[in-house]
């Protein structure tokens, strides 16, 4: 707790104008608190969970830049860039491409708040938290959801969605292309086809999967996909890239309502993005500077590094990490290597090991975080996350180091 | 814009699996964009507009630093630190104080998706451009909203609000007090209480003018209270600092219906942020951890440097620059001193000036962004905020020195 100063703060008298507004310096009782003058303290963790992940100083030092306004030239400039960033790491030559001012939960919504209609069927795919999530998220718009359920580790085929989209025959169809709550990366060839032949929009989750594993929005028929700037991209969370097809425009520039959230209205936002073709950028929220700053440079450093490489790279250090822990004697969740997600890794919890206190020891002793399940997963799985600047062998190899260190000192305690 | 790169990607050869997964390396078209593997360029500019403040190397650098995850106990104990100091700055002891992940629109769209259910009534002060907002987003959600308007700096008397709470009986009342759109600071004092004789919660909008004019949360009897991190507490935009009363509170946690936005919910938030008295805190979103490292250290400052100096020091530099002007000949938006936003001053613009190629001139010139109206005082005001870290009467003095070269550089120019 922080404790409250216990000094008596001087207080001025009272002065009233003719209007009753407080010009007086008067009646302030409560005083600094005395946490709030000791220096910030942040210890130095490797974020070897599902994110966010540990920022590498170039992305830090593009964060702490000094900032610029929201609405100046230069700053429409690192924008356009930001656009042209997303543009290559989605593989889309979409021109509604963007950054949500928030957490991937951000661009959930404005996918969900300007897609949908209330009244509209949306069909979602849950196999962990974020089905869940996007089904919570359209309930609450007013949508009529309907689900497909798997639990967590499994997926659908093809057949399976196509059967649901012919009779639930939704607007939209929700998939999560890196199930990073049980460490699936889901299959999405053929789907956006299959959607089309509905007349349904594909929405993907790319939070957890994008840079880590292919994903080829314009190639593979992706309607609206999404991602978030703390994991693969490596910077501080904050930011959520999304893109819309044309198809996708199309039904949220046509329809008959207005979306829920004004903030998350893409009319407003594709006009502050520079979107819209319309000479002028009016005033509609203040976006993250520093956050756009961040971003930009994470983008940059994938662009440098080529998406293809990448995506090999992060399955290389995964391919290693898997087999490490297989020599440790642990089993992976997902069986099939095909749909394990290179950068979110599940094990399966040991028998005769208390997870939590797994994960605390592992937090003390070597100031690594890995995390548990999340939403349906908690209690199944451990999660290994090595993402971005965080992905190669030196960290996997201390990592299962780590491990190896805690199944030896936590055995069977709680047994 | 920004030009592909011209170069050919190497493209691998597909590699199909038996789930379709693209774990090839192949099929990417779109190169990386050239002006991603060019540095980021961000101009050094005085930001002595209505916000976002320049950011004080003292900010910019706890922003910078590595980041730790967003549910560790350091975290939350940096989360503890920042309720501490939004309860000191706003001088309120209400437990339901936290910082949105998001600008000042978040906190908006937070207090009224959480505070009013559809088909409730709610009276909007619309005397700029926030109450435009406030009605905008209370619409969407499905309220039946009253308006109480007055042009652009314009006031309401406590009489003309207890009038329109007695005819509308609204359960929410917004106003702002610091409408940066005209300048005015808006009288608070007995409107809290006239609105709990007729049982309506007050919401007060302080972006603009927390920490530069003096507002206390409890004792004025507000209800719900938010304001930005980018104004005179000098933070990146990105947070927004929020507190609800037990008032506001039961009228939440006891609704018949959930509030539009998941993310957005302040039963989830309340938890998030360990207001809710639970042992766990569960994941709900990833907060920007390094907005609110950001955060932290702007709440210190205010805190060492005191509430009242803060509002004297504002009120004393907003005087200094006041006098600059009328010595220039301008004429103030804003006549009644005691009205008049000590962070952002309002001048009407001057006969016989295109306020545009003012503001080009000066910020091409001297670097200082200077900005026009907003919303409905668009072509009425040009705006100069002095605010935080900017508050001194050095900046004043170069704004002035600034605005008098414009003025004799740009006479009549469109005339």
């Amino acid at each position: 707790g922080c404790a409250r100063l216990t000094q008596q703060v001087p207080l001025e008298s009272a002065r009233s104008t003719k209007h009753g507004v407080h010009r007086g310096m008067s009646s302030v009782t409560i005083p600094p608190p005395a946490c709030m003058l000791r220096p910030l303290e942040a210890p130095f963790r490797y974020l070897f969970g599902p994110g966010p992940s540990n920022v590498p100083p170039r992305i830090l030092a593009a964060g702490g830049r000094p900032i610029i306004g929201h609405m100046h030239s230069e700053m429409f400039g690192i924008m356009n860039d930001i656009k042209k960033g997303i543009q290559y790491a989605f593989q889309t030559s979409n021109n509604m491409t963007l950054a949500m001012s928030g957490s991937g939960h951000t661009a959930m919504e404005c996918a969900v708040f300007n897609i949908v209609e209330p009244g509209e069927s949306v069909l979602v795919a849950i196999n962990g938290i974020w089905g869940e999530r996007v089904a919570e998220i359209a309930e609450r718009m007013g949508a009529k959801v309907h689900t497909l359920f798997k639990t967590p580790g499994g997926h659908f085929t093809n057949a399976e969605i196509e059967q649901a989209l012919a009779k639930h025959k939704p607007v939209l169809f929700f998939l999560a292309h890196g199930e990073s709550s049980s460490g699936l990366v889901h299959p999405v060839d053929g789907v956006g086809d299959i959607c089309h032949k509905y007349n349904c929009l594909l929405l993907v989750d790319s939070v957890a999967s994008l840079g880590a594993a292919p994903l080829l929005m314009d190639q593979q028929n992706i309607d609206i996909l999404y991602t978030g700037s703390q994991k693969a991209l490596n910077a501080p969370p904050g930011t959520a890239p999304i893109s819309f097809s044309e198809r996708a425009c199309h039904k949220m520039f046509n329809r008959k309502t207005k979306p829920v959230s004004y903030l998350l209205d893409m009319t407003h936002l594709s006009n502050y993005w520079g979107n819209d073709g319309k000479p002028e950028r009016k005033y509609h929220h203040t976006g993250p500077v520093s956050g756009f700053f961040a971003l930009r440079e994470s983008l940059a450093i994938l662009a440098e590094m080529g998406l293809e490489n990448s995506w090999s790279h992060h399955t290389e250090v995964a391919e290693y990490l898997w087999k490490g822990l297989e020599d440790l004697g642990l089993k992976l969740f997902i069986k099939d290597k095909d749909l394990r997600l290179p950068s979110v890794t599940t094990i399966a919890i040991p028998e005769g090991y208390d997870w939590k206190e797994l994960l605390a020891y592992i937090m003390k002793h070597h100031q690594i975080e890995f995390t548990g399940g999340l939403g349906p997963s908690v209690g199944m799985v451990l999660r290994i996350g090595l993402m971005g600047y965080n992905c190669n062998k030196a960290n996997a190899a201390m990592a299962l180091a780590a491990l190896e260190d805690a199944l030896k000192q936590c055995r069977k305690s709680k047994a």
